[in-house]
């Protein structure tokens, strides 16, 4: 990052961006009596030539955040939502494209998925159950991300989900660690292994002469290896697990080169039930809030740059 | 509600109630390498012969807080988790009947669903995923609740869900209503109607001698029928559709007698795009965050008695 | 609460309310440079003749909840913001008196707390501070509250407060409690007592014929006996502590009858530091999140009839 | 940010860290009758030689993340907790030259400030109550924050705050913008500005040889001087204020190299009070959610190198 000098100023402005943040958009399609949804959090940040308004207050070069948030809704209308990747495409082209002084364009993504509501039962005594085919109810399990960003030449994808709560209550063990002063804890031979993944991938797509990826087919892909990694590794560290998972992502996934997770811990400690003349067999646990173990890391494929920061955000 | 009177006091205990709230309990039951999970928020609050406890602070009458909790993992092993209902049932009927100061117990549940991650496919490189039964992936939709009351004599079962989102993308108007000198809304012919359910039921189960319903059997049909009904009803008003979710229930389920709803209108506003030359058929919504409209009732099925109070909360 | 009979209808219509929730205004008020903030969140919950709505859809009783937000802001203007509780008594009187079908109005307000942003040092190098009188940052402490209730006769004014967070770090013990079998706790002669409390209070305003409270001098005046009563009652259960509070209240402000508190006995536990040869003299807590005491009482001025209910929601 | 690479192995491990979150250690010093809280949220976040328990489980370089959070709590009572940064920097001190594979400590804390509840009045009924110097009620405004970084050779401070809602009712303005096919905003000459500010500054300390700042001091002046800033720029621009912020801390503060700011525009509408045949006269405002306008910028002293991320999390 390069601070923008001028003469006699002794404080300098560094990285900078702007924009309408947390637009909710809900699409709707209609395919004659078929009904079906996107339902998107939109988020712009845009960088360039930044420094009249943040100097001296000039808005020449500023479109405003609200002619941002108006995009959304028109493109919306204009490009559809074939993907929240291909929907920020679009955007991110557009303001690049558009905008003299907008060099760097961010858009981020957060997907919120709906699933339809059953049909009344054939023989039920309610009528019309079957023709219904606008009526939804919310997925809450994670929620899926993606973050666009477009310099006028390359592309960066990179995607992800959070809030996704998993666990395993068997063959996950702990031990073999480092002991010194402080160090109580008993060795688990075998414990629940539980958390709530937070994850991103990064496309190795960066060209628009590249055959773009299939967004949707390969957000479905990527979360299916990720869990049945989750499931299927005999666990001896929440670390050794992150990595199956990601690594289960790239050799899976050709389109696919950099992940990255962070992994909290979700503790589930087993009750001493003996005061109360009771055996604990791996049954009842206690599940804990706070403080928790925090298990952060980058998989990449051999050859990748590492390019997903440290610290995650979502808007 | 009766205040209790001290001589030469003239500031009265009212009603009053203490216990442990939000005990996170998860029991794990393996069958052979198939492990099932239950998933617990437990809070007891319990109502006695407590007037010294607040007058002088005497606890010769108060079973700690810390010893509810205690009865939560205990009983988790001594009687296993069948239902979050069967399960508040046993934790009442102990505190009652175990104590003599205490007369009345009132055990809130909160229950977390998990669902099943799917093994590897069967042609899959990875080996094993067939093998595991004992990983989970949180559903993330409604938080089921129950409320158990028990007062030594006759039981008060309400039980519910919270955070179901649902949305119909048409067949809901709103027309007709009253006009007066702040009214400014159009009236609407084809809207989205969306809202996050919170919703409680009561049993006509109060009574031991009686056959308890089958309670994870009913909160999945109550469930089901409430959504149909939402999915099924042209609406009008909402109002309109509360009370035929509330009435498929009663219609649909002998065990339970009332029914009570908060609905929050979730408002999804339709964009103006016309500024931009383009027409919104339809299509492209704003989803509101808030002010919002809040619809809430009680349903009745014909001869029962009101008991379910105006405002609910979880814990 | 009665149902709403209709004949061969065996579902009926219990309690029902309506109205927009949530209505964020701001105002400000300029007396010459100087600036005065209010900011409310206002709910409205409008009662009567609702019948026709649920049962069929029809909306001719019903006034829009959009219009029930236009109100909160025109009269913002009209009225101004003398207090929250006298902006919800304008609200209330309103739609009850200016509305056939409408027989009762509940307003709800949360208020959010402004202090002025300090000018410069008069000696400061950056001129014009001490003009400032328009800069305010936000109390981030308790949220304010109140509940007008009004059927077109009499009031019923609740206010109170929540989130307002407080701890002894001693002058707490707990000991002298019943045992039962799932008992492990030990006595405690030294211990943290903290909480969030969550309180209402009840007027004995009820009459436009009556003298109205001065609602600003009152609200201060209570949290301030609150917190007192906090400070200085020698704890011997949470219990105690809330009648003090509670009756500290009532024995200081003659214009309130009825107290409600709810309060969570927020754990600090010593952490046992002896495995690392170190002693902890009330020094070191760890502070727990879940689970916690859940402690509720209602304290009534003697004769007073209890009507706060027992279950405490903000909007 | 370098891959570790292994013979044959496609899939390599990158930036990686682990440690135990969210600590709640709550430390009293008591001064005679006179008790003094600090209470932290503290993160711990450890790298070094790691690849073994990714790539194997292997957990025999690892140091539990139990140990850390029991290092935690021994530290506030082996060192006290005279500031959060000086807590920090005892704990990154410690895991990075007491544990051979760690080369690398990151601590973030959160600090959550308390005062005391003013005594009874002088004339009150109620004694006692001058005496009490242990009863204390959160300040609820912002929270701070500080992250220490340590590699064994160099430190690198950075504190903050986060959640501290400011507004000025007048002296903004926004005008002179771009204007595209998509842009409807109306200019404003007197608008409110209102944003809640998170806010990060680092320090120029980073060797033990220099002396280091006073922190408690350091964040009281640093917080001032911004809220200063705030109040007195009369605001062509978020941007433009946001620059006036950070320039005040960098002129004020030698201790301080480099400031970034995330100002979400917290929009206030005007309310359109015409169609009531009312007049708003910069009175009534709607405080909206979402979207808002998110600005974002680090401020430098000149020939300063940016080293805060674009984006900023807080554990």
């Amino acid at each position: 990052m390069t601070a923008t000098s001028r003469p006699g100023r002794p404080v300098l402005l560094g990285q900078n961006q702007y924009g309408k943040a947390e637009n909710r958009v809900v699409k709707i399609t209609r395919d004659g009596g078929t009904h079906h949804i996107k339902d998107l959090n939109v988020s712009v940040a845009l960088s360039g030539d930044m420094d009249d308004v943040h100097y001296s207050g000039s808005n020449a070069s500023v479109l405003p955040t609200d002619t941002t948030k108006n995009t959304v809704y028109a493109f919306a209308k204009e490009y559809g939502i074939e993907s929240a990747e291909q929907f920020g495409i679009h955007l991110a082209r557009h303001f690049v494209t558009s905008q003299e002084p907008i060099h760097r364009a961010r858009i981020r993504i957060e997907e919120y998925a709906w699933e339809r509501i059953d049909a009344s039962d054939a023989n039920s005594k309610f009528i019309g159950a079957d023709e219904v085919r606008h009526s939804f109810v919310r997925k809450g399990q994670e929620t899926r991300l993606t973050q666009i960003t477009y310099d006028g030449e390359s592309w960066e994808v990179v995607s992800g989900l959070k809030d996704l709560v998993v666990m395993n209550s068997t063959n996950s063990e702990f031990w073999g660690y480092v002991k010194d002063r402080y160090t109580t804890l008993q060795e688990a031979y075998d414990r629940i292994l539980a958390t709530e993944v937070s994850g991103r991938w990064r496309f190795n797509w960066t060209d628009d002469e590249q055959k773009a990826p299939n967004w949707e087919k390969s957000y479905e892909q990527v979360r299916k290896h990720m869990l049945q990694a989750f499931a299927e590794t005999y666990s001896l560290s929440l670390q050794q697990t992150l990595y199956q998972m990601g690594a289960r992502i790239i050799n899976s996934r050709a389109e696919i080169d950099e992940v990255r997770f962070s992994l909290p811990n979700k503790h589930h400690f087993l009750v001493d039930l003996e005061p109360f003349g009771l055996k604990n067999d791996n049954e009842v646990y206690f599940a804990a809030d706070r403080p928790y173990g925090l298990i952060e890391a980058t998989i990449l494929r051999d050859g990748a740059e590492a390019r997903i920061p440290v610290d995650l955000t979502n808007l």
